[in-house]
Parts: structure tokens; sequence; C-alpha cells
């Protein structure tokens, strides 16, 4: 894993600090104190959206640079810590990290960089999911939920795409800036879905086609139906895969055999007894 | 199934074809290709709705025959590929294909047929429902689910009937365009049900009838409670269904015996016993 | 059951009329055709809200007399359908549907029980659920789960009358349409809950007291939430005894013994093993 | 517990008295009565927001304090019926309680503190919760689930305020009351998350950033999947806690042996049989 051309007693000394990283890095108190200033960091970024006075922008300029320094050690630190470097960027958090606060050294006096700089600092609130191992968890299976979605999504879409498409082709000429081309039809549509001011999108449409309701009550029931059948999808798997855990947690815990065992005892049973008859 | 006066020789040239057909049909090269089409088709669509110049209008025209042509040359290899002839208009999927590539033929110059011709155009989308078998089957399902919300529809539809009846007997003098005649008070009361600027109705009415609030309250808490009711009779039996398939599957696939054949084990032992007794 | 005083000739006369009766009642043609004449009865209805000519007027008034007749018939052959009389008062739906028909024989030409006949020929359509048994089930449901809401519904009364006191006592000076007494706050709550432009409602609030948003928020948290455990309390019952209910159901199909049956096995068993023994 | 020092005629006396009080406590219609005052009390927070004449509202404040004082009485009954009388404070309910009765005595008619007795006194409906141990269960539960939601509400309020700071950074510019700073562009939000008016919103900041639909849109989609998660990791905690619970009873109701039982069993028989062989 080291490279094989170095130095034994290099090899030991590394060894050493990174020994004396993961340490630090594995420090509750350290994480507590990353966690403190990721919150001092948001706060700065909100005040940052006040009017504030020229002084206390100074101070909040330099603040984000001492910031933008304790995450650039405790990533250096991070990195130091891990055994194997090379496992370190297989993990996406770790990726995005490194990320977030490499863009974050970029000066933001740079008038082209300064819509990204501003961006990136925002995202540092994000490095609390990073952080937090629990936060992650919950990312994670949010993540993990979605390709289960998928082919859900490309259904509503679908229908979204059909309904846009009939949308744009029979009410441009109603409304040209909610019906004009299939991108505006298509967030119309979604507005539509959900339920914001759709009767003075159906009215107006209603004075020119009078039988256009049908248009949007099969449209509702349609993605509504839909996004029902969604909701019920995931709330079947999460709620079958936790059921079937939690029981046969309990069902080890309490020592309860399962049926096969209970079989193999019968069948032991069985064949005692035809040996004694023999 | 082939007419028995055909020459031996044709018949086995016919198979020989029909072979040849379903190996395209069958291809995945080949599926993936239509799938491409039809996606290509819809872009088409969606240009459609802008303002695009009239050159560019040319070649969407001639684009449009090509994506007919492909589609009616796919369907044929389809039809020719099927071993049973008359199995092909038995899968609901099939006929709506070729309803739908049938129509396209007829040319859209015509102006009484133009909606006609665009309107097929647009719902040639939902072929891709017709060729991606993860699609169909879940329209499939919630084609299923349908007949289950039946009652539960008409007991709504009469919900909204009655109250449609009183609304349109008392408001209709307070404002026409709402409660004018028992449709429009079907429409504004889904409107209620929606939530949407329901309050503007209720505002309205009850300058006249200052109780009329308990006509909206009620309502609301009869389709939110009959919806809710609705949701939970579909989640009951998915959840039921789903639940059984998937430990039933379990069960066999760990080799768990039943509690049946632990009775019959447990009836063979007790046999045993007995024998021996006597 | 039947008067002891009364001549046994008479007596068996009654019950011959009483079979023909209860026959017709349990006919299938019988019953479709008072479907039909509850449709057709919700179809006049709908159409009286309709600006008709006075000759058809005259026609619909006719009409609603023969139907007004055709119920009274068959609520006759209804109750002398009835084997013992006295229980056809110990149905809540006979009750109903008695009421419906006696209080349609008012003449409504008279003014002040115009009203009350109107709403009366309003509610015969209600009759179809009296008539389907599948739709008289779910409505049954429907209501037998109204207890169990309740505690709940009495705790979001709670929460809102609170909050009602509250707003009517700080923002009546703001609106006094919206909070001027305790029942048009609780109106504007309810507003508020179903979200329809409730933040009209705190922007106005919010310009004298500029803290009032977490009064709104807070609210729609705690009535979303108290909402949220409601459903779930339904669906756990629900979905709980619907799936006992089931697997029961298969469990007795399948012939699938209970684990005391295995229990009663086994002690058989060992019951011949200890005779062995001795 | 009670003290050493005192004579024991004293302490005997005491404990009658203590019982004389835990009867009058326990006592049903006690009960009622309290629940019966704690809703007129109600009723006249609810009739003070009406405009009522001076003399009535004499008869008010007379009531108001015939409240107070039976509020009063009924907590030193419930005190002095506590055979600990330090158990009493133990209870979060009867310190909420004493704190709303002792702040009630507090007359209102000054000025400074007028506003606090007001609260205080519609607060005294929240009784009712301390009062009906349903109530009580109810509202237990609902906060006893507050922790399991506690990282989701962590996680949506990090969404919440990156989308905040990325809204007021660019959008304070378009409309200064709805990203002026953080906290009203966090109010803004929530306002989109409830769909109120929001497509008004995004048409507005639309205007100048014709893409910023992608930040409404991915801002609806992650926090209705949040909320979503949310709800269903309620639910399958609560369902599987109530479903284990009912199980467990009818198992034990219904004498029905555990699988262990059924093992115990089996080894038995197998013990007997080895003896035998033996």
């Amino acid at each position: 894993m080291s490279e094989p051309s170095m130095h034994s007693a290099d090899q030991s000394k590394n060894a050493q600090w990174q020994q004396t990283f993961y340490r630090i890095r594995s420090n509750k108190a350290f994480e507590l104190f990353v966690v403190g200033v990721i919150i001092f960091s948001a706060l700065m970024i909100g005040a940052k959206t006040y009017d504030i006075s020229p002084a206390l922008m100074k101070t909040v300029y330099v603040l984000d640079w001492f910031i933008t320094i304790v995450f650039l050690i405790e990533i250096i630190i991070r990195f130091l810590g891990e055994e194997n470097k090379r496992h370190f960027f297989k993990s996406g958090w770790n990726i995005f990290d490194t990320l977030i606060v490499t863009i974050s050294l970029i000066p933001i006096d740079n008038s082209d960089m300064a819509l990204v700089g501003r961006l990136v600092r925002i995202f540092r609130v994000l490095r609390m999911v990073s952080i937090i191992p629990e936060l992650r968890m919950l990312l994670n299976s949010l993540i993990k939920a979605l390709p289960q979605l998928g082919y859900v999504l490309l259904l509503m879409f679908i229908i979204f795409y059909i309904y846009a498409a009939i949308g744009s082709t029979f009410f441009r000429t109603v409304n040209q800036d909610l019906w004009g081309d299939i991108a505006l039809s298509l967030l119309t549509l979604f507005r539509v879905m959900t339920f914001e001011d759709w009767t003075d999108v159906m009215y107006e449409t209603m004075e020119v086609y009078p039988f256009s309701w049908a248009f949007y009550l099969t449209f509702i029931f349609f993605t509504a139906f839909a996004f029902l059948n969604m909701i019920i999808g995931i709330v079947v798997n999460v709620l079958e895969e936790e059921h079937q855990r939690v029981r046969a947690q309990e069902a080890e815990a309490a020592g309860e055999p399962t049926l096969i065992e209970l079989k193999q005892q019968l069948d032991e049973i069985k064949a005692l007894l035809q040996q004694q008859r023999q």
C-alpha cells in the first residue's frame, strides 16, 4: 500500500503521524468544533444578506477567511489521518468537502468568480450533512429511494408531455404566457398539479374552449393518481424492509427457533423412532 | 391455424419469414432504435410549439413523414413476426399502436382532419409505454386499481351531486358564473375540494347566507374523509398483496417448511408411536 | 307477533300477501327499476337548475309527482314485505327512506314549505346509498371510523380555539372581517389550515405585529401534525383489522394448523411416550 | 416522608384530611364539574371577543373571578389529596395547572400585566387536556414522536437555509419584501412549500432570471420528498409498534404457544426417546 522504495524509518514516522491525525479526526471535541465552525459559517452567510455597515463587512470578510482556513486544516487532517490515501477519494462526501474547501480559496474580489465564490460559501452549510453521520444516512436513504421512483417519474413525465403538447397546440392563442411553447406549458401544468390558481388558468381557456375543463380534471386525476402510486410504492418497500429487519432481530434476540430448526428437530425424532422400530 | 389449402412450400417459406421478423422484433437494438424514434418524435412535437422558420417547418414536415414510415414498417414487422396472426389483435397495446400509426398516414393538409392528425402525432409519445415493458406494467397496475375505487368514486359523486344541487338552488342568485347550473356547481365544488381560492367563493355567498360556511366546511370534511378512505383502501390492498407475495417467496427460497408440513410430520410420528404400542 | 284475536284465515291471507311483497322486494328487476327511478330523479333535480321553458317545467312537475308516487309504492311494498313490522323501523335507512318519501308528499306550492320540499327532493339522491348494499357498507364504515377520531378532533378543536382566542385578542384591530370575533377567527384559522391565501392574512398582521409569523407557523405545524396523527391512527387500525381478517381466512382455507393445534399434537405424542415408558 | 418531629395525632389527622381530599379529587362528579367550569371559562373567553354591553362586561368580569377561585380551590384539593407532596410537582401537567392558576390571580386592571392576564385566561382552555386522560395521552404521544423527527427537521432546515441564502443573494434586487434578508427568504420559502401563490413569486423572479424556475421546482421536489420521508418514518414506527403489541396480546389471550415453547416440548420428547433407547 505504501511505496516499497520508501525507507522504513520514514514509513514508521509517517505511520506515527497518520495515527496522530487519525486520533485528532476521531476526537469528539474536534468534531464538535468543526460543527461549531459550520454553524458559525452559516450565520455569517445569513448576516451578509442584511444591510450591514462597511466596518462590520470587513470583520465578516476576515472571519470568512478564518473559516476557510479552519476548513482547509480540517480537510488536511482528515486526509493525513486516512491510512490508505486512495480510499479517501472513494467517498463522495470527501470529494464534496475537498471541492468546497478548494473553491473557497479562490478570492471573491475577482468579479468573474464572485458568484461562484458566494455560492460555494453557501454550500459550505451542506458540510453539516457530511460531518453528522445521522444526516448522512438520512440523505443517503433519500438518494437510494430515487431509482425506485425512476419509472414512475418517467410515466409522469410522459403524461405531462402529452398534456403539455395538447395544451400548447390548442391554448397558445388563448394565453401566450402560459401555453406559448411546450416548456411554458410544462411549467403551467406543474402549477396546475400543485392546485396553485389553477381555476384562473382553466376559466381563461374555458371561454374559448367550453369543454377544456375535461383537460384539467383528467390531468389532475392522472397526476394525483400516479403520485399516490409513487407514495404507496415507497411506503410498501420501506415498511416491508423495516418490518422484516426488526422482526428478524427480535426473533434472534429472544432465542426464538425458526420453523426450519423445528423441522430438523422433528426429523431427528422420526429417525430415532424408526431406529427403535427396527 | 394456417389455411389447409395452402401449398406446403409456401407455408414453410412463410414460417421462415415469420421467424426472421420475430428475430428482428425481439432484437434489443431494434427496440432501442424504435424508442429513439419515439423520443425524436416527441422532440419534434415540442419543436412545433415554438415559432420556427418556414424552412425548418418544411424539415419538420419531412421528418414527420419519416417517423410515420418507420412506425409503419415497425408495426408490419411486429405483425409478420407474430406466429398466430389472430393473437396480434388480442393485445390492447397492439390495437392502440396500429390505430395510431394508421391514422398518422392521413395527410394533415386536409383542414378537417388536421386536428385529428395533430392529436394522433401527440399520442405517438404514448407508444413509449407500449414499447417499454416496465411502463406497461406500471400503467396496467394503475388501471387494475381503478375498479377497486369504483364504489368510492360513486359515493363521492353522490356527495358532490347533492352539494351541487343544494349549491345551485341557493347560490345561483349570488353568482351566476359559479352556481348557475348543476354542471357549473360541480366544477365549483371540485375547485373547493382542491382548496383553490375556496374562501373567495365562501365569503361571496356568506354575504347573502351568513351560515353558508357550514355548507363548505361539511363538504370539505366529507370529501377529504372519503378521499382519505379511498387512499387507505388502496394502500391496504396493495400492501397486503405485496407483503404476502414477498413473504411466500422468501419462505420458499429459504426452504422454510409450512405449518402444514410440520403437522404432517407430527402425524407421521404419532402413527409410528401408535404402531409401536400395539 | 300477530295479534292473537285475529282470525286464522285473515292471518294466513296476510302471510301470503307478505310473502308476495317480500318476493317483489327481493326481485333484482324491482331493485334495478328503483335505482333507475332514483337516477332519473337526480337528473330531474339537475335539469331544474337550468333555465327551462314553462312547458318543460310543467312536465318536470308532473314527472316529479310520478317519482314521488313510485317511491311511496316502493316503501309500502318494502314495509308490507317485512315479516315483523316492528323490525322495519329499527333500520336507520328505512326510517330515512320513509321520512324522505313522506315529506316529498307535501305540495311545494306552499311557499313556506317550498324550501323543505326542494331540499327533500335533493336528498332523494341519497336513497341510492340506502338501495345499493356496497354503498351502504362504505358509508357505514366511514361512520364507524368517526368515534375513533373523536379525541383527535377534540384536541384539534382546543388548538383551534386557543389560537382563535389569541388571534381575535390581538388581530381584531388589524382586520375586523377576519379576526372580529372568535367565530370569524375560527373560520380564518380553518382557511389558514387549508393554505388558502394564508400569506395574505399573515402579511397583514405582520405589519402591526412583526413577529406574528410565529403564530401562523406554529399553528400550521400543530394542526398538520395532529392531522397526520389522525390519518396514521385510522391507517393503523384499518390495516391491522383487514390484515388479521385476511390472514385468518387464508389460513383456514389452506387447512393450515394453528400453533395451538401443533401444541396439542405434541402433548399427545408426549403422553404416548410416557405411557410406553411405564 | 412526613417530618419525624410531628406529633402522631397531627399526623393521623393530616392523613385523614389527605384521604378526604383524595376521595374528592378522584370523584367523577368533581371531575365533570371541573370540566364544566373549563368549558364555561372557554365560552367566557369567546364571549369577550364580541362587542358586549358594559353591564354584561361586568358580569363576565365577576364570573371570571369565580372561575379563577374554583380553579384555585381545585388545585389546592389536588395538592392536599396527594399523599407525597413532593410527587405533585414532578408531573409537568400539575406545574402547568399551578402556574396558570397562580398567574390568573394577578388582577388584569394593571395595564402592564393585562396582556399576560388575558393570555393566561386563554391558556386555561388547555387545562382540558390536563384533566381528560385521553387527551393527555394523545398529546404525550405527539410530543414523544417529535424527537424521532429531529434529524429530518434538521435536514429540512439545512435545505431551507441553503435555498434561502441563494434566494436572498440573487432575488433581493427583484423583490425586497420577499427576499430582502435570510429571515424573509425563509418565510417566502415556507410559503412556496405550502404552494401558496408560489407562481406569483416565481413569475416575478423569472422576469430577471429566466431559469429561476429550476430553483423553485428543485426546492418543491426536495422538501416534498423530505416531508414524505418524515411521514413514512413515523408511519413505519407507529405501525410496527402497534402491530407487535396487538399481536402479542392476542396470542397471549388465545393461549397460543410461542415457537420457543414448541421447541422445549420437542426437546423433552427427544430426551424421552433417547432415554427409552438406552
